[in-house]
């Protein structure tokens, strides 16, 4: 009972001093921002060897535990992954930052100038399970951006997002940015989320990362607004005019080449007209690549090693070996199944032809749509934005990948010489 | 028993033929939007005598049921409101459609070319009380950027808005758009809204416009995005440098030009060096206009009439002839008392020097925030936007006033010729 009430007051004081310190970074210059970037990569250096040890003993007990193997991979930070991390804060470093910059500055008829500035957010809280790296990711991102950042992760990372956060606070203060920036949620009880949940008054946005469960509750329980990645049945669909070279090698890069995220290919989808003239030929690619094939009648028909598909495949995430295979009629009939089945991520097509292609980029109203290349580029660094936070598939402020510019907004900004109402 | 399970069950279809109305309108050319537009005009004048008819028994009803004054008034549809509803509806076919624009297109070294296209959002929900032409003008909107809409007013108005809403679906069959782009909710039944705040699956955003008591509950109970207006108490600070006359005009316009919305000024700020030059002559020309002067107690040393101010007065929007007025140290101190008791919505500096101006224009977080000029710009209209839906006070997505554009999102277009991930 004391403990609960325990766990509610310091999570709302730790976002109470989240505002605070936020209202100090809005205006923070670059300069400061980026000092703290690299003197983090300073400090995690010098801290390496203590740090990788609270890593080992997470996951020597996330093994006592039986937590899953790879969930316990995970978890490491060795290797390099822990390079890869100090890469990622040089990086964030390097970007430009968004805040301040002014745009669509107009001058109204009363002479009234009207512009939008870039600002942060506000507080950014993130609810995360597993990986440790993205502790220093999203800190990284947030601060940057000119926002506070309260993190919480998994509980089996917790002796290494501990040690983490210590010397991305450390940091903090060596450079003169307020600690209260960067704070890591330090219990493992669930009741922080909850309480976390509950802090509409001083968190802008909540960020859950991991299952669809976590997601839900987020959305549910909580009146904050939520920039939340569900899952991807993410689409190919071989128009009628789809070259087999490009189909092949598209579907076998979307597949295979990093199957457990969300951009891979779940649903292929195949014009009739080019169901003999290409269809055999890819389906054979994969499945000497060992994937099992689960595709709709005339599928079956036409390549013999196919099990029938159910209707739960059309919406399956399989993150696996799997891919669900049905033949259309036409663009009409790819459209619908892409709008009924989907999830808003990732639907690239294959074609040879204007009109099937221009169709495809206006209709699907997926986050990403695209015409002859990967599912792959459904990827903050491979779109060009330097960094991503995640890849929203609800469609209010961030559709699809986001980085830094997801991370803030606009207000408008008047310049005016005593203007009143007409 | 059986009553509820059927609002239930003619909510959540409403919901589902919204959903697949905007899968046409979304890709809907313009001309036929317009056309939509401006036959719902030739439509609502025709059918105006039986409209206004049903309007005066909504009105009716509402005085038998002890409805306050003021509610029945904005109930009304007669005079100069329906041609200024009709208006809307011609202001709005003259606007710029936002769909389909590309904006950002970039090559990537690969070549693949990567843009980002503007899209409707999906189905929007408003929920809103009283004033019926909220019916039209926001069904106007949301279907210009190429929305569904379904509509929630208050079932003071239930007969006005099953009325207009009849002929806006009516408008909508003569020109080929889909007349599930327009529902409005036709039962009076509470539970519609709790309904219709479940329908996660078909609904994208909920706009409630209305008491504090609707949109906490909004926001409190449903899953989907809320873009809310909760309040405006807006700030004027008068600067050490700030001249009497633009103080004096500008303070007036802000507080009493038009003092139940809420961009109006509730609290006025004043720097020490300020009050004895300037503060003097504004609060006599507010008192003499009838406005009740609450002030701190330097602000009761200088101006004999003001009352003192309580903790409570700082946070409250008045809509009324009441001004909570306060005396502080310099700019920072300003800043401070804005972000302590503001409610993001319009902040105003009157100054002459420059450094001021550049420290508010960065430091304060709210949506709308200028130098020199009335409170009442913060509005779509006076800013340019063409038409407003709303003015959102919380950051994600639209912040301040909202027109066509915050009714929109963005998502990526690839544009390849084969390319892989390297």
């Amino acid at each position: 009972m004391t403990r609960t009430h325990d766990v509610e007051q310091q999570v709302e004081e730790m976002a109470r001093r989240a505002r605070a310190a936020s209202h100090v970074l809005g205006s923070l210059r670059t300069q400061v921002k980026n000092a703290w970037l690299l003197r983090a990569v300073e400090r995690l250096e010098t801290c390496r060897e203590s740090i990788l040890a609270a890593n080992r003993e997470d996951i020597r007990q996330a093994e006592e535990n039986g937590v899953a193997a790879p969930l316990v991979r995970r978890l490491s930070l060795a290797g390099d992954k822990w390079e890869s991390m100090l890469d990622g804060l040089r990086q964030v470093a390097s970007l430009q930052d968004p805040v301040g910059e002014i745009s669509e500055l107009r001058v109204r008829p009363n002479g009234l100038r009207v512009g939008r500035m870039r600002i942060p957010l506000g507080v950014v809280a993130m609810v995360y399970e597993s990986r440790p790296n993205v502790t220093v990711d999203a800190a990284a991102l947030c601060v940057k951006a000119g926002n506070a950042v309260i993190l919480r992760g998994g509980s089996e990372a917790i002796r290494t997002n501990r040690a983490l956060g210590a010397e991305l606070r450390a940091a903090a203060q060596d450079v003169g940015l307020p600690q209260d920036a960067i704070s890591v949620v330090p219990m493992t009880d669930r009741s922080a989320v909850d309480y976390l949940l509950k802090q509409d008054r001083s968190i802008d946005l909540l960020i859950p990362r991991g299952g669809k469960g976590l997601v839900r509750k987020v959305k549910q329980e909580s009146a904050i607004p939520v920039l939340a990645h569900e899952e991807g049945v993410c689409h190919v669909y071989l128009d009628a005019s789809a070259e087999l070279a490009m189909a092949r090698a598209i579907v076998l890069d979307s597949k295979l080449k990093q199957m457990a995220v969300c951009n891979g290919l779940e649903t292929l989808l195949c014009h009739r007209e080019a169901a003999h003239k290409v269809l055999p030929a890819v389906l054979k690619a994969l499945h000497e690549e060992g994937v099992e094939i689960r595709g709709c009648p005339a599928t079956c028909e036409i390549f013999a090693e196919a099990v029938a598909a159910r209707d739960a495949d059309w919406r399956s995430e399989y993150l696996d070996k799997i891919l669900a295979v049905r033949v259309v009629d036409d663009l009409d009939a790819a459209i619908d199944h892409v709008q009924r089945f989907g999830s808003d991520h990732t639907e690239i097509i294959v074609t040879q032809d204007y009109a099937s292609s221009e169709a495809w980029l206006r209709r699907v109203g997926s986050s990403t749509v695209g015409v002859n290349c990967s599912t792959a580029f459904s990827d903050g660094y491979r779109l060009g934005l330097g960094a991503e936070i995640g890849v929203s598939t609800s469609r209010l402020h961030a559709y699809g990948p986001m980085g830094l510019e997801g991370l803030t907004t606009r207000k408008f900004v008047l310049y005016g010489d005593g203007q009143l109402r007409e």
